[in-house]
């Protein structure tokens, strides 16, 4: 990395840190935790430093913490020990790193006793970091997301900034949504030759990888498409088989993006494939353009609810109003889950802290089957950046379930449906940025248009 | 997977336990373990079950227990909760999966406060799940590489047993080396297209994917071999730079493999690297042609060392008689790791046991700098999986270390040494098994001679 991007981090961080200032007069202490030890003590998981910790320090720093107060901010860590340069080579001692962040100060960890007592912070999810979370602030520290005191107030505060993303933020998310583009792309051209669903996954991840990137979450990349948060690899692909991908890149300082397509294996939609992705495409294209500053979330999501029961009813799935199939959360038997959520370092940005990031306070989740799974109710903000995500998902949980089979008996067409067959999971998904006079999608260099699908598809076969 | 493939499994694992039973009289409980939050609780690191979970219950099922008796085995694990199948698919329920492993018996897991205490066990290397352990025994549990009592003795019995591979175990491994060999040719083949260390590391670790394995440990695919744990890879690709790729795949039920290659990113060597290449090879061959149940590793240890002080001095680089130089450590300056060590389900076989398994009872480690870091010192026996890992770096740390210039200042030719600037690090590394009659390479099908790794790279010049 070049110096003046060191400079431009650390300006990015001291603006954060003095917007956080306006809003907590109390210290704050984060900590980014530790290489978290997969099968034996050095075989670790790749580092993932906490994203808060990111959000205020910048770079994935083990083993650190940062305390944070009118502005200005200690870095704590510890310097390489003696004998790291043979097995890690030169690495930046602490002074150094507290320059590149821009840090006032810079202290080994053990200043931490001495410096962490009355800090307000957020316990990490690695439960021996948070007991010695504990330990170095001498009281309790409840998890991230029931927080209490100083804490709750702190995270409220980091919430209101982490919602809105200021450029160096979106520099970031631009990068990883350029590789995610460039990773879709990948897995569609090599669709042709594949044999399983693991050779198109490893297309995609490979681009990741190229890019020094890794999955921000782990990869769907189905032919089951109905089965929401499936994360097998082995199914064949089979010529009338639609392939389900949901993929994102995460750039190494940590910020996400979440993309899915579909696409069909043989590179052609079948008449009945392209009539449920056209429904899919104009609810996702709907969302899109009702997205602006003050537009609660929730009415997208119910927008989306409408242009699929609106769809379904022309194309003889489901009879009656649209308005009405929605209030009886008919939509939500193929569109079970919500429109999408918050993206930034997390891919679920801050659901760490449960809902009081998604959630407006004073908010919570619905009760309703067509609600209930939605993780952002707020009203739209410029600098937000969330997914929108509709599909149309045929779950033999959900069709075969006596319940729903018996309150939807009239509302739906099943002889009609079973024409669909070859339809089992749809889903189309960009990362959407709200900006002061509407939107920017940052994955718009991925089409969604179906012949565009269909013609990087079968680029690898010509 | 087939029907037939679950009977071979429950014939291996009854096997397994029925050993077990003869070397111990008290009942066994070992955990799975969890997935492990990464940034969020949904988003967690791809599961890994404690290895020895999985050497006896061999499927890597979530948040499970076996207790094994007398040759028994009885399951502990929930049935999937309601709402499952809308998010993962039809998943085996318990009693499916306890006749897929041979259990003898299945439960709740909340059986488990019943059943469990009087046991002995191996504590995970998640603290979360280690107190859980405790918990369930009523009693403390040591961590993994300092047990007491009949912990102790489980670690005993249990280390004995996966000291020599039995068929089930071999299949996996032979999986897993014939995957990584497929990798690092693909990284050898996509090198003179490659820019950046990242792309050829895409290339191997696509190939782990493509066949639904991941990376047994993080990769090392590196300009700068002269790093040892090099993982870093954003170096750019130089005509005059060697490449060294250490990259082994893991198979879904948990066994790993680990091959290291070093290759000329021009697609040639120079003769300096050749010239080094040459040696660290000929120190390979010579330990595996050596090798054989009854010998001891560190005597396997000793001659790579003895062939490169050799090597070595017949360049010039080193002054002296070979065996003098390797009894003042002057190998070490040069090749400062161990030869090797266990290989298995773990990449450093049992390694979360400290060296309760990797030394022979008695046993301690070195303080010579020249054998303090081998992590195996036994005999070999029939049915041991070691790496052959030779290597050659110039580590900047080492050779400039006042202390070491003092003490080797004759003995090295610090001129001559300087002509070899363009070898910074060379490993070559092989999984041997030992046999009966002596060994058998698993990852054999990979050449070793420059002019094959030469072809292989120039492959996609052509
Ligand atoms: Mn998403
Ligand atoms: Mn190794």
């Amino acid at each position: 990395m070049e110096t003046h991007d060191f400079t431009a981090l650390a300006a990015t961080l001291r603006d954060r840190r003095r917007k956080l200032a306006e809003k907590v007069d109390f210290p704050v202490l984060l900590w980014s935790g530790r290489s978290i030890p997969r099968n034996f003590p050095h075989n670790t998981f790749p580092f993932r430093a906490s994203s808060h910790f990111l959000y205020f320090a910048g770079l994935p720093l083990e083993k650190a913490a940062i305390r944070l107060e009118g502005g200005k901010m200690e870095l704590f860590i510890n310097d390489p020990p003696p004998g790291n340069t043979l097995w890690h080579g030169e690495t930046p001692d602490r002074d150094r790193l507290a320059e590149q962040i821009g840090a006032d100060a810079a202290y080994p960890r053990s200043e931490l006793l001495n410096r962490a007592p009355g800090s307000a912070t957020i316990g990490l999810q690695d439960a021996t970091t948070c007991l010695m979370q504990a330990q170095m602030l001498n009281r309790p520290v409840a998890p991230s997301d029931a927080p209490m005191g100083i804490d709750l107030e702190l995270v409220r505060a980091i919430a209101a900034l982490r919602l809105a993303h200021d450029a160096g933020a979106l520099a970031e998310l631009r990068q990883a949504a350029q590789v995610s583009v460039a990773a879709h792309q990948a897995g569609m051209q090599a669709t042709p030759q594949a044999k399983r669903e693991a050779e198109v996954r490893a297309a995609i991840e490979g681009v990741f990888i190229a890019h020094n990137m890794q999955p921000a979450y782990g990869s769907i990349v189905t032919v089951h498409g109905e089965v929401l948060h499936n994360q097998a690899y082995h199914h064949p692909l089979q010529a009338g088989d639609l392939l389900l991908a949901d993929a994102g890149a995460e750039t190494p300082n940590g910020w996400a993006s979440d993309i899915t397509r579909t696409w069909p294996v043989s590179g052609r939609f079948s008449p009945t494939q392209r009539d449920i992705y056209e429904v899919v495409l104009a609810a996702h294209d709907a969302c899109i353009a009702q997205m602006q500053p003050g537009v609660e979330y929730q009415e997208i999501h119910l927008l989306a609810a409408q242009i699929i029961a609106e769809g379904l009813v022309n194309l003889g799935i489901l009879r009656g109003k649209p308005e009405d199939l929605v209030e009886m959360d008919a939509h939500a038997l193929f569109f079970p889950h919500g429109i999408g959520h918050l993206l930034g370092l997390d891919v679920h940005d801050m659901e760490d802290l449960g809902d009081l990031a998604g959630y407006a306070e004073g908010r919570e989740r619905s009760p309703r089957f067509g609600l209930g799974y939605l993780r952002l109710n707020r009203p739209l903000q410029a600098g937000m950046l969330v997914t929108i995500e509709p599909g149309f998902y045929q779950v033999p949980a959900i069709l075969n379930n006596p319940e729903f089979r018996d309150k939807y008996q009239t509302v739906v067409n099943w002889e009609r449906l079973a024409q669909f067959a070859d339809v089992r999971g749809i889903r189309i998904e960009d990362d959407v940025l709200v900006t002061d006079t509407g939107t920017e999608v940052l994955t718009a260099a991925l089409p969604t248009a179906y012949q565009e699908i269909e013609a990087l598809v079968s680029q690898a076969l010509g």
